[in-house]
């Protein structure tokens, strides 16, 4: 089936004729909508004319960047990787993970379940709501996607099985390089100059800032040479959407084997980044002890999930039986964990560190419109950021993490 | 070209229809003898009969261990990995690579320089033989090698490239995690029960080492998890043949793309060994003194040559020009080349330790007849490897690490 690009004109045909979605509509109508889905691809919210709640989505990645049109050319193959690594953490964590009723590499199309009861998180979390059973649900996602896909419960064949699967995913892994740990931390033409502009004292500071930078590049060394497991790769709090009881995690296209922390780290940026929101800008105390509880739940379930996991585990690449005692075992376990933690705080830096002036802003920060409240938001995520940066193999504990969130 | 098994009877036949082999010898008449090649492959000594100085080294692997016969299977595919190591390294520092003259994947057949005036380092090392020039041959291989194939010089999708054809290399990397990692320091039928049975008040301290195994046990994780280069994979003096002027390495069927100090750490260990056979049953005042100054020497070199390649390289998948300042950059560099050291000396201990009483012993130690001199050999190389092991992360210096040689 050779590609070809589907629009809002061909889409409810084309999936008229694949059996999957047969099965799923029966025989009645569908219609479809675009509906958006960040910069990169197409999305089409595809419905039963007659029963509107039956629906789907569509997904399909064109061989440019969607938002910035055919001139910006970026392979559609980061689709090919979004379905595997979507189908990969489907298995491993079903109940986080929406289902796939069809997938295409060759079509670059991914059709899945319509999440038209939940939210993206980032925007609830705007609004000040909270979601009772969110560090519960991600700490299993961390949990069961990092562990069953690193080298402590795999075999060293079925890891590099997975690493031939996702190393082709360069293009995207080289966007993380460059807007993750690099261009937003000195001179250069894809930053926002209109940031730079409203905060000139900020960006001196931090284009300036060698210590920093210096640490910067050895967390960048990490992310490209240490892989522990498959990584979703992107997980801010726009990749996820939750309501009260469920909470799914999508859009897993920047997935690769790298390190632990560097997912984790993410979550915990982008919760940062919306604590310091509601410090600035609503002063609402109920949410930010919320976000505070939160932080501390997810880290610490993590790491008790994770290691349950691993007590559960006989034999992998990393472990045999019968080499270490249960006291050793113990302690090696602990040192492991305390090393994610110490990933999770360097990486969580630099995800805060290049919301502040690189391409890519988020909502809670760049989208606050008082200039002065901005300045102040950006400096306060600097502040932590740097102190993430800075301190991050000698942070030991999740209580040392909040009391330097807390400042 | 279908894969078929070679023989002394037929392997002169199949040689004169390559072009390559017929460039090479004109149309004078070949001959073949069988020599050795430790244990894994079929390798024979092709000679001109006329001038039996025109000669090179056929190579081919069979899909099983030579040395067991059928009935112990190993896929053949380990020479593929070896032939594009090969050509790799040869690029890169053809002085001290064989030239290939052909070689096929399908025939798992690698035609190459014969080094009829060079010996086997350890052969060599064993007579107290010395190598003016080994130190600033080796240190040039490893900064060649280790820094061309690192992030530090290549660009990401140049990374990634060399990452894919290598990351099938599962078969050997296990060998490696198995028994250099984990089964010397347990109860294993694997290990050598005739060794064990000489000194079991050794094997039984090293059985019940739990913090040494603990450490070992990080660095078989670094081992399955860090990519920093590619690495030959098994460099230890049975791998290099030299003489006075030149020195090659050979056999990097153990290729894979992993942590630098794991081949200097290779190289090291095989160095001390070799010290340690000296002190106790030679006690070759002479040789010993050029041993230490040989370690010195190469690590000393090779982070010279290292930094100098680096300092030559503007740009690459880690570093951008503009980030840093010269000042930030030299801090970098060097708490990036302590990394090296720290990983090379808990590598050298590794692969000290798995030599007492692993399945495959080095002449060094093993090859001791005297019981009394090998069991004291043995404890030497064992306290060696655990000081290593145990305090690598903060051994910071090459002085540091000779003063523990000496003990």
């Amino acid at each position: 089936m050779a590609y070809k690009a589907l629009d809002i004109d061909t889409v409810c045909d084309y999936l008229s004729g694949i059996e999957e979605i047969r099965a799923y509509f029966g025989t009645e109508a569908i219609e479809a909508s675009e509906i958006g889905d960040g910069n990169l691809n197409f999305v089409y919210l595809v419905r039963s004319v007659a029963d509107p709640d039956r629906a789907l989505i569509a997904k399909q990645a064109v061989p440019y960047l969607r938002i910035a049109g055919e001139g910006f050319p970026l392979s559609r193959e980061r689709m090919t990787y979004e379905i595997r690594a979507l189908r990969t953490f489907g298995q491993i964590a079903p109940a986080y993970v929406p289902e796939i009723y069809y997938s295409s590499e060759e079509m670059s199309l991914l059709v899945m379940q319509y999440l038209g009861a939940h939210q993206i998180l980032r925007t609830g979390l705007l609004e000040g709501r909270q979601y009772p059973h969110f560090a519960e649900h991600i700490s299993s996602y961390l949990a069961e996607t990092l562990f069953h896909t690193s080298s402590l419960y795999l075999q060293s064949e079925q890891k590099r099985a997975l690493m031939d699967q996702f190393n082709g995913n360069t293009e995207l892994c080289k966007l993380t390089e460059d807007f993750v740990f690099t261009f937003p931390y000195m001179e250069h033409e894809t930053n926002d100059a209109a940031q730079i502009e409203s905060n000139p004292a900020l960006a001196a500071r931090i284009f300036a800032d060698m210590p920093f930078k210096e640490r910067v590049l050895e967390l960048k060394y990490k992310f490209m040479t240490q892989a522990d497991a498959l990584l979703h790769g992107d997980l801010h709090t726009g990749s996820i959407m939750a309501n009260a009881e469920e909470t799914y995690v999508i859009d897993p296209e920047f997935a690769f084997v790298g390190p632990f922390g560097f997912d984790i780290g993410a979550l915990l940026a982008n919760l940062i980044q919306n604590y310091i929101h509601h410090d600035i800008v609503t002063g609402d105390k109920t949410h930010k002890a919320w976000l505070l509880e939160t932080i501390r739940d997810t880290l610490l379930l993590f790491e008790q999930k994770f290691l349950a996991l691993w007590d559960q585990t006989d034999s992998s690449a990393l472990m045999i039986p019968g080499l270490l005692d249960t006291e050793s075992r113990r302690a090696y376990q602990q040192r492991f964990m305390l090393g994610i933690l110490h990933d999770t705080v360097g990486f969580a830096g630099c995800k805060m560190a290049r919301r502040i002036f690189g391409i890519a802003g988020v909502a809670d920060i760049r989208g606050i419109e008082d200039q002065a409240q901005r300045s102040a938001a950006q400096e306060r995520v600097y502040e932590i950021a740097r102190d993430f940066v800075m301190a991050y193999d000698s942070i030991d504990s999740v209580d040392e993490i909040l009391k330097r969130i807390k400042g």
